[in-house]
């Protein structure tokens, strides 16, 4: 039968309870903190921002904005935890595939340890956020849950019976991906009619971008600017633009139809929608909530839908919460 | 920490090796048979047709059957495996809700372990197919794996991470009601645009009765008679149809994309299509493996996709296997 795998396991009590460092790498974004047991961040670092020239440059900005955020808490040798936008070899430490930062098999994990002297953890940022959720946050207790990051992309992670689900090559829980209309809009990724496509937040913009486009050439209304993000378009609801409010209109139906089908699925008992998104429209949550009460088969239907704790700082506090988790 | 489940064991050897008495109750039939550990069927018994006609009536049928089959094979008091086409607590054997029969939170279980004086382990037929692909057909070996059932519905199962998935309510795995068109067709659960209301063998046969009539309005064809199953519609396509052959290259697209989103979001090693449809139109498993390959992400477009070994026996072959998972 097969071994059981670090990565499998559930929360468990440890000795060490001070804080331990954090670190999120985003596509473009470096943020660190100290974060304690309970998830709280008790220190944060400046976020900084990386121009992802190569895996050296980055690699330095890491170190450094790790030994800023250090200074003056001597932590001793704890181990550090660090989410990353890519798919990760928890197990090696290794970042395997990071399309937006251009890396491939690149040793993360091993060359963070050597520069800060200190046991490194390294996790997908989708799977960190849901670590977050899962042992302090909004699916706190749950043994199936599905988490997701709703951001300028979408990612997300499982639980699976108690357990954080790893996947075949870790890659569990990426819900962005999966098929919401058969044969529909291009993903970024290789397929069409991904969630991401349609409800990620560089999605949305450019689905308003569109949206002017047609206005700008009928003739119907005034242009004055690119839409750069899902932001924008929200605010453009708010202030009552009718288009920016049936574009969000349509996504809230776009977000909902997709978690029904994976509440369906997976059966949890719990959902957790996180990240920027969120923050920016709530109205997603209750959207979904309703859909999966009145859509959902009756063994799914009970699932609850809650908005994350942590916003977007989830992936940074995953990363220390899993090092409780994953470390000795 | 949340106490493991009896129903997340990993297989594991027992001392018990003769062939155990396993039961398929679907919609309509009854198949019981003899299954040894290694997943052959030593006696087949015969297939039975019930009527639908409430617990108790079906209860004895299933008796009798099982009775008829263990005739001359003198068991012991072995266990007995039972797979349903319901959501079923398999802690309890109890059949929670079962739209197919009209059952809800019956007894199953422990009536029939009552009547044939042996224990009694009841599973979902999904994850029952899954229990026989996982241990002992096409999807041996793998730590994660997808198995879908594609028969009259769609029906699955989820081994994640060296286990076979439950889920909140014991319904992981239905894939079949995954949404891959948002706002598409009506499905026979609540929900528009399932994967089922697309490629299950029931939509099949409705969108080709939907064409036919289109073809009868036109004038351009004769509709001798109405469509009742995919194999008509399968056959037409091979008698060169070209409305048949439309449908049925649309209907692979479907499969094709909901299984991508599911191999994005879930990350298996290896799919397993199982099922009459896929012994009725083997291109099924052929069209997947294509799109899977070239457009599911680079971190899930390695999973195998393979045929299933048992056919349409995979849940009666599964329900036995899953006695000695299961069993004591």
């Amino acid at each position: 039968m097969p071994r059981p795998r670090r990565t499998g396991r559930s929360p468990k009590s440890s000795p060490s309870g001070g804080p331990r460092l954090a670190i999120d790498l985003g596509a473009s974004k470096i943020a660190t903190a100290l974060v304690d047991r309970s998830g709280r961040i008790v220190v944060r670092g400046d976020r900084v921002e990386h121009r992802n020239d190569g895996f050296r440059r980055v690699v330095s900005l890491l170190v450094r904005s790790a030994q800023e955020t250090l200074r003056g808490y001597p932590l001793g040798a704890g181990p550090v935890g660090v989410s990353v936008a890519a798919q990760v070899d928890p197990e090696t430490g290794r970042v395997v595939h990071a399309p937006n930062l251009r890396w491939r098999d690149a040793p993360l994990g091993e060359t963070l340890a050597r520069a800060l002297g200190r046991p490194v953890h390294v996790l997908n940022d989708g799977q960190a956020a849901t670590v977050a959720e899962w042992t302090r946050g909004a699916g706190r207790g749950a043994r199936n849950l599905a988490c997701l990051s709703l951001g300028t992309g979408i990612g997300g992670g499982f639980v699976v019976d108690g357990r954080l689900a790893v996947g075949a090559t870790h890659s569990a829980g990426e819900v962005g991906h999966l098929t919401i209309v058969a044969g529909g809009r291009r993903c970024t990724c290789r397929n069409r009619g991904c969630l991401e496509a349609y409800a990620g937040g560089w999605a949305i913009a450019a689905r308003a971008r569109e949206v002017q486009r047609v206005r700008v050439s009928r003739g119907t209304t005034i242009a004055t600017r690119s839409v750069d993000s899902a932001r924008e378009v929200f605010a453009a609801a708010r202030r009552g633009d009718v288009r920016a409010r049936e574009l969000v209109r349509a996504t809230e139906r776009y977000l909902a139809a997709g978690i029904v089908g994976l509440a369906n699925a997976l059966n949890p008992e719990r959902i957790v929608m996180g990240g920027g998104l969120i923050v920016g429209h709530p109205r997603f949550v209750t959207v979904t909530a309703s859909a999966v009460r009145t859509r959902c088969q009756p063994s799914a239907a009970g699932a609850k839908i809650v908005a994350g704790r942590f916003g977007a700082d989830a992936p940074l506090i995953g990363a220390a919460l899993w090092t409780w988790i994953d470390g000795p």
